[in-house]
């Protein structure tokens, strides 16, 4: 998903500048939202001049790529460094899913920018969970192998897990219903029911 | 979530033109995004009179609301259908996801349509699984009664199997991944993951 056309830049002061239009990409796209956001609202926002952006970026569509390719690459490390220090799979499980939620937590902007690729360009959301989806599985067929875990069909599990971690996430940051505050005991219902199972 | 302010139509010319224009705003809506959609659009392609919207529908966030409560309250019967004939809550849980994943297939502009309400006011998209909870935790919560579940918290369990049901909903629908067109695979694995976990 990373877009080619766009080089992080090297110096000091083009860095800073790629950021500041980066970051107001992220609040206008988050507020109104893509389509109403223009590339002139984008830099003033960010306090360039408007030629500025092209330096940069060859388009907002290209911008927008990045950000979301930034998501998906920071929620993936942002977990991948909670989930290293875990021995087992069920241990990797839960601190990644808490990991995941605490990060949708600290980027409420996340969800509204990662589900607008459906109404922008519907293969950069179907690409987004497909690459997700495919490093879940590397993980669960790993599991399997070494017999922590259920000869369940991997691909179906991910999207399970990815599932409930979104929902749970969506939950938590919209605060949908009640007890949103207390993200252990959250966690701790996960992970009773996909230890477990529902039922009696 | 219903709109009060729209009274549906009672003869049958009327109903037809209601119907028209609603069936026009669903397929624009998918293809071009709410935002993207005009009353005039709509109009055109429903084949009416421009002025003849308004006979029917306040405002063009009066129409997305109806077909939000509609989509809402359909999904709820056709699932609530299947269930219906089902006397465990295991049997209840595996008929009413199997029945979401068939009405989401035959209605691809579903996720769009209710997503989009994220983007258009935050509040409707809150209400729309908000809601849906609380009718997934009354059900949960006669289950855990009548000895048939485990004592989890219900409000955490509904986001859970929301969040499983939607996503695989999604993967069906969007063909993320393989192997999609077998159902009912699909929905066996769902089952062994919520009677048993996915741990040995």
């Amino acid at each position: 998903m990373q877009d080619h056309s766009i080089e992080t830049p090297t110096t000091r002061n083009a860095k800073n500048t790629f950021e500041v239009i980066e970051k107001a990409a992220i609040k206008l796209f988050y507020k109104r939202g893509y389509h109403g956001t223009t590339v002139k609202d984008i830099t003033a926002e960010a306090g360039v001049a408007a030629g500025t952006f092209y330096l940069y970026f060859p388009s907002k569509i290209a911008l927008y790529k990045h950000i979301l390719s930034n998501f998906s690459h920071n929620i993936r490390k942002h977990i991948a460094e909670q989930v290293r220090s875990k021995d087992t799979r069920i241990e990797k499980e839960r601190a990644g899913i808490k990991a995941f939620i605490y990060y949708a937590q600290k980027n409420p902007e996340m969800y509204n920018i990662i589900w607008e690729s459906l109404y922008i360009d519907r293969a950069l959301f179907k690409d987004y969970y497909e690459s997700f989806a495919v490093r879940y599985v590397n993980g669960l067929e790993a599991a399997k192998q070494n017999g922590e875990m259920r000869p369940l069909d991997s691909e179906v599990v991910s999207f399970i897990l990815m599932g409930i971690t979104n929902f749970i996430g969506l939950k938590v940051v919209f605060d949908l219903g009640e007890n949103n505050t207390d993200v252990d005991h959250i966690v701790d219902v996960i992970m009773e029911v996909i230890k477990h199972g529902l039922f009696k």
